[in-house]
């Protein structure tokens, strides 16, 4: 690359943008739930070049990505050891190789949207640019064959519409679920060139709840038949809702609010159609919730090829 | 003990109640975040003697405080290792010592919520009875001296209100979030027999949010002024909420369900009128964290003493 490509390239890079004037005031900033900060670490030095960030809810997953993608992208001894960045804490694990940062989230809207503030504010204060998100979760399926791949078009609440509540100072602010279109394609065109298991694009329903709220019969309490569920199923695959996890929206919010091109990816583990308890034998479900890895992987390849290329 | 008071104790026994007429359809319950179920493992002959479950949210504070509580009741040689029941997932972690299990939530309702639906499952497969849950947990004070630990009187939404929003089937449903005041009393009264650190009862208000949620000025966005937080904050004051956490609306409602005797225990790891960002050392909010297991750990020993002399 020479001085003027690069130039070039920095006239169009896209930053990633915290919309709060106080940080400003804030001498160093502490991500408490990483264990790191300002005046403790340098985030540029340590994170300047992450261009993919993958986020997914258990930290084994985001350590198991991070050792494939190593050796998908052939970066290091495929013997290397991934520490733990945030081994001060257990709220989250984060774990790095070359420009792909891997992040665990836990479970659920209020889990994610901590890591997400702190992530945000994290690839801010590293002057990171041109950075694509993509979540790589699991969920449960609706008419579809379980070990489908369901990329995201529009994350959608309990009643299909595809907007997240935010609380702010004890009232509602509603926010836009938007996710990159462009990218939803473009992890598609990969899965049909991968061609090794089935991807759809769909609607995506994310909840507060596991059990009642995704109309499951099996939680401890449950006060709706079979034929509730179903129905309620049905309307929402009415709405093109093609699976259910617990993350999407805010993600797709908060992504949205900071200029990430972001993504969903999330396996579906069963056929919530046909019932509710994860039955498939450990190593099915293992081999499941590596296709997102898979997908995601390739695609990351692929457009660090591309880059390679132009230069 | 002799037989007849057996029978005695048996008759007023309470149980741990499901409230699912499918679950008796069920062949196996497979409890999928814990990695247990009941065609796999004796669930009545691994939990059947738990009598207090204490739950937090990070696994390593669930470790310590078996370490501790095992201690405190001389059960077991000091230097014996408690082996984590759910090794085979990453999504929470369970430990247990005679009649005490302590099992993690990771943060956040949905989070505490999974765990709490499979944890009343569990509880009522392994024929439990008379079982005290208590959260020991980590929050942000109002207006009180970090390091206070709150026992919480009534747990309320972001308005104030002392009720949980649970979705089911898209439909929005109201629940009540009481918690046993007789227990709280008895937390109360045990903090001032110890001696060792201010313990007061209020309200507590629970977030989804911790960030814009709990108005904090130290997020990636942020769209209000100092003095709109101080408003904010001063309002709960009012409505006399102590502390703030994200887990104890869902905890009081779904315990209250099930039947089981609930309290919540949080140290205040600062006081949110004066900042936002953790600046205390790791020493100090170690301390802190202890706080809520010691003043648990000495109740958990009184009741144990009086059972043991009664009989």
């Amino acid at each position: 690359m020479n001085p003027k490509d690069d130039k070039r390239s920095a006239q169009y890079s896209s930053p990633v943008c915290v919309h709060n004037p106080h940080l400003d005031d804030l001498k160093d900033d502490i991500l408490y739930h990483f264990s790191l900060g300002t005046g403790t670490h340098d985030l540029p030095a340590m994170f300047g070049d992450v261009k993919f960030v993958c986020v997914g809810g258990s930290p084994w997953r985001m350590k198991s990505f991070v050792e494939y993608i190593a050796a998908e992208l052939a970066l290091e001894d495929p013997k290397s050891e991934y520490p733990n960045i945030c081994a001060g804490t257990d709220r989250y694990a984060m774990y790095k190789v070359g420009p792909v940062l891997s992040v665990s989230h836990g479970m659920g809207i209020p889990s994610i949207a901590i890591m997400l503030h702190e992530l945000i504010k994290l690839l801010h204060h590293a002057h990171c640019t041109d950075v694509t998100i993509i979540r790589i979760g699991t969920s449960g399926g609706i008419g579809l064959e379980p070990g489908t791949v369901v990329v995201t078009k529009q994350s959608v609440d309990a009643t299909f519409l595809p907007k997240f509540e935010q609380v702010i100072l004890g009232k509602t602010v509603v926010r836009n679920t938007d996710l990159d279109e462009s990218l939803a394609e473009e992890l598609l065109q990969c899965s049909k060139e991968l061609n090794q298991f089935k991807t759809v694009i769909g609607n995506t329903m994310c909840t507060l709840d596991f059990y009642e709220g995704q109309a499951r019969l099996d939680g401890a309490f449950c006060s709706y038949t079979e034929k509730n569920k179903q129905d309620y199923l049905m309307k929402a695959k009415e709405a093109e809702v093609c699976n259910i996890e617990m993350e999407s929206s805010v993600f797709a919010s908060m992504c949205k609010l900071s200029g990430l091109r972001a993504a969903v990816v999330c396996v579906t583990l069963l056929d919530r159609l046909k019932g509710d308890q994860l039955t498939s034998s450990h190593e099915v479900l293992r081999n499941y919730q590596q296709r997102p890895q898979i997908l995601v992987g390739y695609y990351i390849k692929k457009q660090l090829k591309a880059k390679a290329g132009n230069h």
